[in-house]
């Protein structure tokens, strides 16, 4: 079992317009809202793979209240810690197949809501296999938040998957978790230099380790990805390129990554499954999704190569 | 006393983000929330003006909620219809002083949502003198609404303003109601061409009391109005220009010209009224206000003229 943690859980607005001016008003022709953040898009990718998981995560407000909805209606198992602010919204205006995203920061936490969320994650770990921490904390949270549910994992006898950035991640991997995944966005800020190649990613992997990570993969788009573990350097991509909506694929991503590890899965196999998994949920046109039929299809076609 | 009706009240949001860059992910800096809609803000304006006012709007779900309680902090009237689809919002990104302003269409209302919302506006009605109908009908009412309310209003002893566009003012004029403000977009539309003079405006004022308005007002921005109204045509404008946001300005002019007809006003004095409370919301950084202390400064600046 997996316990998924979306601190900073957001409803999903989308708009479609028929085109985007800037400085114009436009009518939004249609509207979806649902439950996200990476958080959530790794519990659903999971639910799909057929993997028990659990979501915890702050809700408040009427934000809040869609949000508890629609995980409900999605069938997910989830443990929503009440916060006083309202959940934010990120909402994605599609024209013409770009999406152009605006993300709210979300409603800041006390320290008090803090303790809370650890408190539900740390009993819902128990009889769980691995922890799951993706995207960003609310305002409020400590900057050590993953670190201490890293740490919560471990003396639980969970293993710990890590999806942040910045200051965050960095202060997770002072916390030792067993994979961190950021994308070549994230490991250039990590690794104080741009990440444009597989080498580049390999030196980002190997700074993520000696700052304390046990393992990393960067997640590199269409070029797969770039596993750093025991000093052994693996890229893994697929030998064709799907097209489609990449928002979500990272969080695919980390689910096919967790579940994995949970199942004892060998460092190559998770890797292989990643990248068919990942790439299947580019062909999904939302995030936090998968096409099952595709993701078998692709995994004959994930080439590894040590480097 | 005036009653102006909302129909498609918003969730007026705004988004401050440091650039927007279409097909990117913004971080939001700034959220602001509250109620919304060219109804609201008239009944804003008015609110400012001293002049009491009922609002009269559908509002429902979450977002009903939000409005409900922002019109209770402004302090202003308010007697909103149930309807069971969730309000809409109005999302504007504000980058550099530039807004890209996107529209939900709004929830769908059935005919008993429809008939309600008549009622509680004939309730409104009964002691005031001016019903104002503002902006666009929401989903599944029937495009013969304003014509159906000013129809009303008439019965009741009410003079009546419609500020609306398309089919929904084209169907109001067979009901004749006293004043219709078109901008000169919409004017444009009513005329089948272009509006870019005032020559322009006024033909396409004459051609709205040829299809029922007793007078238009076709507003021009910094150019000021053009008001047609007995075979009299007079273009009132500033000596001067003033910078801002110009959303809702044409609202504040409908509010100035509703409450210069409530207390009977010239029809010279309720435009000069309206040019200069429209210049002065130009002023003021949201919709639905206006620099009190400008519009007195103003008013002798407004020139009026017949051609």
């Amino acid at each position: 079992m997996i316990v998924a943690v979306c601190a900073n859980a957001a409803v999903d607005v989308t708009y479609t317009v028929p085109q985007l001016h800037v400085g114009e008003a436009h009518r939004v022709t249609e509207v979806h809202t649902r439950a996200g953040g990476k958080g959530v898009n790794v519990a659903r990718v999971l639910h799909q793979l057929g993997e028990p998981v659990v979501l915890c995560g702050f809700a408040g407000g009427a934000g809040g209240a869609v949000i508890d909805a629609d995980l409900a209606a999605s069938g997910l198992d989830h443990r929503l810690t009440p916060v006083a602010g309202d959940s934010r919204r990120a909402v994605a205006v599609v024209a013409g197949g770009e999406a152009t995203v605006f993300n709210e920061a979300g409603p800041t936490v006390t320290s008090d809501e803090w303790r809370r969320l650890v408190a539900e994650v740390a009993d819902a770990c128990l009889g769980a296999d691995v922890l799951v921490l993706s995207g960003s904390l609310p305002p409020g949270a400590p900057v050590t938040g993953y670190a201490q549910l890293v740490e919560l994992a471990r003396r639980l006898g969970l293993l710990s998957v890590v999806d942040a950035d910045g200051d965050v991640l960095g202060a997770a991997l002072a916390a030792a978790p067993d994979v961190v995944k950021p994308n070549e966005a994230e490991a250039a800020t990590a690794l104080g230099r741009p990440v444009r190649s597989r080498t580049d990613a390999r030196e980002a992997g190997l700074h993520l380790q000696r700052l304390g990570a046990q393992a990393s993969v960067v997640s590199r788009g269409a070029d797969g990805l770039v596993a750093v573990r025991d000093g052994e350097s693996i890229e893994a991509r697929l030998d064709r390129r799907v097209e489609g909506n990449p928002t979500g694929a990272g969080d695919a991503l980390v689910a096919a990554l967790a579940r994995g590890l949970g199942a004892g899965a060998t460092w190559r196999e998770l890797l292989c499954d990643g990248v068919a998994v990942s790439a299947a949920a580019v062909a999904e046109p939302v995030a936090g999704g998968f096409d099952t039929a595709l993701a078998a299809a692709l995994r004959p076609h994930v080439e590894l190569e040590e480097f």
